[in-house]
């Protein structure tokens, strides 16, 4: 019998927790200082059962931090301090480096992994937390040679039994890397919704939005601003570059339209479209 | 016996070449100046022959123009010109206000339908048309009042029988709403593109993009440039005003960001939040 806490039972804590849950051998406890999540964690039988922090930290093999990543940062030395030499301690938050670099010298770094896995959808909570979310996803494992083998092999095996092939990058190429192809995407999103919220002021109502474009590309901005403020602020650095790239392009764009340069703007969509080399579908 | 020619055999007119000529009592002639597209369609039997445009406008009671929109406002005067009294022209682009403008004292202007069926996907040419495409979509028709009662609802009836229901608006106020929900989106879309692609070059390969919300927001960079660059041409001055409150609402994350004022990034993030409201899923 593995015994797994799970801290934060929203929609990747919450998904992890009902797969985990249904495998054989593994007692899903569950933790979170939102009352009104945790009751409904316990209503949709998420876990096996709720408990205190320090209660699941005695009674478990391994904890995961499934909740905002300022929270992750707080609450991580404070349980690393806590656990003994056999415990693991696992967070799945969306940046890394701040984390990583808060713990660096922490005596138990070597029973932390610090993961992302990449599933996340526009919703949150438990209500969003479902069953198979991870199946054929990736998962980051970073700064891999700071934590014991043992711990990252359980961890591995652990985002394996949830469906996930596992990869590494450091902390700090991590952060670098979601800023542009994650994080960047969200903003994008949420800017766009405000810019049509925007005229629906002057025009009572939108008219259409389905099979505008507008459904794909504003999609993330119904994410919870819980989630996503500390994601932002914690990878602040990498995502003002991001901007200031994606701004820059912007102004190419308008740039050709004002002046009417149909060569230019023509150009500038040929070469996005070499994102079809990268995306899959 | 309902004869209908369609110009351009692309993803729009391919498609409703497809569902047209499964009709009963419908003949589709197919016209394209691209001599690759015209002989894909005829490969793929999207249409029961293919005509020179003459040829075409003389054998037909229906013309649907499905070519890029610059195209569309060279080529309408002159096939007004051509008609009789009891032949109607529809075109499908995705900017209504130059092309009406353009005929707007037009003798013939009574006989043309100047529609925009909100039904597009990132994909372009002969092989992208598919059956079914039109089916709980919605079509705008503009400027209804400056067309003969007859030719209108010949078009509302063609539009129906491929599954759209129709809304009203003035070109204006259309290239104005879409410049917003539609044009901005793509915009976005290539400029998402064109700004990840850009760190590609730094990184030998883009680790993962799926999952991280990056595939949805940037879809719509798959785009034709073809297609695009004449309807942001032909829009230009509408999507300019959409492009600057963009970049405006984009500064303000930035600018939150940077000074890591929470309460700030939060507040527009739960703004954003709002387009739930009007997203329908």
């Amino acid at each position: 019998m593995t015994k797994i806490t799970i801290v934060g039972l929203g929609l990747i804590g919450g998904s992890m927790a009902r797969d985990l849950k249904s495998q054989m051998n593994v007692q899903v406890t569950g933790v979170d200082n939102n009352l009104q999540h945790l009751s409904k964690a316990k209503e949709l039988q998420l876990v096996h059962e709720v408990a205190s922090l320090d209660e699941a930290i005695n009674n478990s093999e391994i904890i995961i931090l499934a909740i905002p990543v300022h929270a992750i940062q707080e609450l991580l030395p404070t349980i690393l301090s806590k656990i003994n030499e056999d415990q693991v301690v696992i967070d799945v938050g969306s940046t890394k480096e701040e984390i990583c670099q808060n713990v660096i010298n922490h005596s138990n770094r070597g029973r932390f992994v610090a993961a992302h896995p990449l599933s996340g959808t526009e919703f949150s909570g438990p209500e969003a937390a479902i069953r198979g979310l991870f199946i054929n996803k990736k998962n980051i494992i970073c700064d891999k040679e700071l934590s014991e083998n043992d711990a990252l092999e359980q961890a591995i095996s652990l985002f394996e039994s949830l469906g996930m092939e596992t990869y590494y990058l450091n902390s700090t190429d991590h952060d670098k890397h979601l800023a542009y192809v994650s994080h960047l995407s969200h903003i994008s999103s949420f800017t766009l919704s405000l810019t049509v919220l925007d005229i629906e002021k002057d025009e009572s109502q939108i008219f259409n939005l389905a099979s505008t474009g507008f459904e794909s590309t504003a999609r993330l901005a119904k994410s919870s601003p819980d989630t996503w403020t500390p994601i932002f602020e914690k990878n602040g650095i990498h995502l003002v570059q991001a901007l200031d790239k994606y701004m820059n392009h912007l102004k190419n764009f308008k740039q050709a339209i004002i002046s009417k340069n149909t060569t230019a703007l023509h150009g500038l969509m040929k070469e996005a479209n070499e994102i079809r080399r990268v995306l899959k579908k």
